[in-house]
């Protein structure tokens, strides 16, 4: 059975992990989506970066930590697709060597529509140093098991768009 | 020259793209990064999916919209990464077949140390229907081209954390 909107508790905390960054993907990724220097140019990156080296591109990090959410959780949710992500936050860069694991916790429902509600949900990404490297607040639309009462979603800062 | 933290002006609305969404692309994207199945089984999201069909993921249309951004200014831009990024929507939902543009606009500059500040911009992506199917506000680090004045950054929704 997979996890419903009622099956979702506020307060759960979950940790998931771990994916390795290697060299290749970091430029693979940056060259298709994110070609700026210091995540494609190695040596330049090196000599004149202020990271003191290649890094990942946000959006690659982001996308990693998409992966660790969806093996550890989101495969076996009931969800629909996600509005949106409030207070995205690059902390520390990720570098080619790197593994990186996720902490997630749960940290508000929203009801709002009869057949579905939004669970908000707080995610960090670590390194094997245990530092911080990212975090992001996502806002996931979770089936019901049944159909519920709806509360007034004023309180939710996601839009209701789609 | 390169643009600097001097050159942006508050105000400045750019254009660009555009960028070809491709079933392939798609599903590379989503088996690598967010192996939801309606995001990378064509026919189960065809017939069960509430978006009638497959849909990119949304971390691979924020990518696409990078990679608009990097072509379209940030290549040209002496940048040094972003901080994070606020009010990160997925409006609409992004399908094979798609054409992206974006628009991008200059909304806050935050001089917030002697050698760069914080240009925080509100970049949002188009389809070929002109429907807004993404939206987001980055918070870009730019050089200055000399060292100058800093104002208090209190006002500034982003952290100050690398």
């Amino acid at each position: 059975m997979p996890i419903f909107f009622e099956d979702v508790e506020v307060g759960t905390v979950e940790q998931f992990g771990s994916y390795e960054v290697t060299h290749d993907e970091v430029q693979e990724f940056a060259q298709q989506y994110d070609p700026q220097w210091f995540h494609v140019d190695a040596d330049r990156a090196r000599e004149e970066s202020p990271y003191g080296g290649l890094i990942a591109s946000g959006w690659h990090t982001a996308a990693m930590t998409m992966r660790l959410l969806v093996d550890g959780h989101l495969s076996d949710a009931a969800t629909v697709g996600a509005k949106g992500v409030d207070d995205l936050r690059w902390r520390v860069p990720v570098r080619p060597g790197d593994t990186l694991r996720i902490e997630n916790e749960v940290i508000e429902k929203v009801p709002e529509r009869p057949e579905r509600g939004l669970v908000r949900a707080r995610t960090k990404t670590f390194n094997q140093d245990d530092e911080e490297v990212f975090s992001m607040v996502g806002n996931v639309m979770y089936l019901r098991r049944e159909d519920g009462p709806v509360t007034d979603a004023g309180d939710n800062e996601a839009d209701d768009v789609e």
